[in-house]
């Protein structure tokens, strides 16, 4: 890849002349400088600590109509500029994960900076404060060069993706269904890169259906087990069952559907006591040929064929979604080849993003974001350069859905 | 039945008569005088607090040759009385389990008490101090009535056999062996009796052989399955196959050998987490008709039929014995059949207890003592006219054995 210019330094392509604009304090571009504000407030789940004020004065500033939805302890808000047309929002989260220790840090996690080798380090930087600034200063001047654009930009911001994610998106979005609020497209800054910026653009995820399952037996000592049931006996061929079994053949866009035990437990240490009960906790990963309703009743089948008696709870972590093709998609494809040069992958990998609760509002949702390799650990860093090539892909797919016209295909 | 008289009131039938004798401190028999000396002191494995020499004193006086063999923390003794023929030995243990938070406890459990309904009270009533008082009494009637008997007795007691059980019997049984010590009968004083005194001979027990198994997988999370082994999913089919086992068809004196499960654990309760490692715990229970080379070698062809990367540790905590017939199951059920008027029932059912290691001397081994129905547990009691009476089976025994041959059948 060849890196593009700088957008605050117009015709420049040297990679030397752009380090040194981004390493002094004094020439760090927008985004940077944003991204940096946001990582100084250590908000961890599900504090936001200032970060959705810097936003919302930001976006107010460029004309923003502006809601906040605190929900719980929760801060959330949405914001919407222009006045018809379709609506793409730009989705994120000002929580983090915890640190943990900071003497596990080559830097104070919550003191971030841009290390020798063009680095921006700290909590955030990638997960997804970066991000975040990459969105507010792409709309900036996307709004600055086109006013009274067509179409309408959104931000739907929370505080609690990384936590419960129970007051967050889903409650702004069950908010947004009361109102009957549009909600087209969705760009989610989720760090959906691997090797390089923008190899990868998540366009869905498998459902996640979780399962606590507590078999009954009949507690007794080993030395009388005809006074006995025991659960582990009796559970063992359900489980064998329910690990071969053939759910789906996934489809073009998604692998087959995937069961897996993470959690066995029975028994109280002593070796000679028949247990009275067995815990298993189970998860299902689910393509779109499934819903959640059906896997539930083909596990239970499976369990009452194998006579058990049985106590089993469910958690619908969340349905699979995907935006297969459309204008989204290809506004997004369009938009990294535009800046970056190449062509994304398209991929519904991996763990779940709030994404899960947007799609439900029947929205287009792709997740496009920096490189996630230290997302989740001590020395989170993302390339600075890549946060600036960002906030240029987020304004290509702007230019493409909402004044391009031409470049829709 | 009908209670016989007590040994020490010649004559008296009267159950009145009784009841007021061994209620009065003055009037204790002399079994019931030494089972309360042995309990008031507080010996909980493997300590002994000097119960073994109460015995020693009493057993020197009637000119045993005592052996202190201790090992380790346990103390132990062998005894003989007598210089030729065959040696009859009664075994025991003057260890008792915890008596748990005294307040549990209707009386003190190390102050023995004969309570208003003719009870003697706590910790090793049954389990089995009660017992070594009755063969101590039993071979002072025998010995005194027959100072010249035919035939050897002897005693071979320890202080650890509610513990680990390695330096108790087990040891003093590889100390005869060496030796080359003779051992053809052995009278062990366990609690055998389940409804009423003498209901119940143990002339055997089960094999006891456990396993500790662990199988390694490969851990992931569960979004990636195809990077993970699921290590919980290869031991589920593993696992029904050996419950399903058809391990042998037992015999006329043993059920089928059992295979149970006591223990499974894998996860660190994470839901989201593939774990590289399920541990399993089981436990055979197994008959004459198998040994433990065989089990193990049936249960490794079965995980490894499986193709499982396991580990795999054993113990084994007895191997079967069994005395199917012969004088000393004879003179026991006779000798029961003598003073209590009823044929006693032949078990193999049940836990270990040190049986399992006197039998490997090649000896008969019976296991007969007082009714077991509280041993273990808070205000463990035993009938006190029941002491009574086993001291006067365990004479009708000797007698059978070593006087009377007219008796043997």
């Amino acid at each position: 890849m060849s890196p593009a210019p700088a957008p605050w330094a117009p015709g420049s392509g040297l990679p030397e002349a752009r380090m040194t604009a981004i390493t002094t304090d004094s020439s760090l571009s927008p985004t940077l400088e944003l991204a940096m504000e946001l990582m100084r407030r250590p908000s961890v789940t599900p504090d936001d600590l200032g970060c959705q004020d810097l936003m919302i004065e930001r976006l107010s500033r460029l004309g923003f109509q502006v809601e906040r939805l605190p929900f719980g302890d929760v801060e959330n808000f949405w914001a919407v500029h222009g006045h018809h047309g379709p609506v793409l929002a730009f989705a994120g989260h000002t929580d983090v994960v915890p640190s943990g220790p900071h003497v596990h840090w080559e830097y104070p996690p919550f003191e971030p900076r841009i290390d020798a080798g063009g680095m921006l380090c700290g909590r955030g930087a990638a997960d997804m404060k970066g991000s975040l600034a990459a969105m507010v200063t792409a709309v900036e001047r996307f709004v600055a060069a086109h006013p009274d654009h067509p179409g309408r930009i959104a931000f739907l911001i929370t505080s609690d993706e990384e936590g419960p994610a129970v007051d967050g998106t889903r409650a702004v979005v069950e908010h947004l269904r009361e109102a009957h609020d549009r909600l087209d497209y969705c760009i989610v800054g989720e760090p959906s890169s691997t090797e390089r910026l923008g190899d990868v653009i998540k366009n869905g995820r498998r459902g996640s259906l979780g399962g606590v399952l507590h078999v009954k037996g009949v507690q007794g000592h080993v030395a009388y087990p005809h006074l006995a049931r025991n659960p582990i006996h009796q559970v063992a061929p359900a489980l064998d069952a329910l690990a071969r079994e053939h759910w789906d053949g996934g489809n073009a866009f998604f692998p087959a559907t995937s069961f897996q035990i993470s959690n066995i437990r029975a028994g109280t240490g002593a070796t000679n006591v028949i247990p009275g009960e067995v815990e298993v906790v189970f998860n299902f990963r689910y393509s779109t040929e499934l819903d959640h309703e059906t896997l539930k009743s083909r596990t239970e089948g499976i369990l009452e064929a194998h006579g058990l008696e049985y106590h089993l709870d469910w958690t619908l972590n969340g349905e699979p979604f995907l935006t297969s093709e459309g204008e989204l998609v290809d506004a997004a494809l369009g938009g990294v080849e535009d800046v970056l040069g190449h062509r994304p992958e398209l991929s519904t990998a991996g763990g779940t993003s709030d994404g899960r609760f947007i799609a439900t509002l029947g929205s287009q949702v792709v997740e496009l974001g920096p490189i996630n390799a230290t997302i989740h650990k001590v020395n989170e860093r993302v390339r600075a350069a890549d946060l600036d090539d960002l906030s240029r892909v987020y304004e290509a797919i702007l230019m493409r859905l909402f004044v391009d016209d031409s470049a829709r295909t």
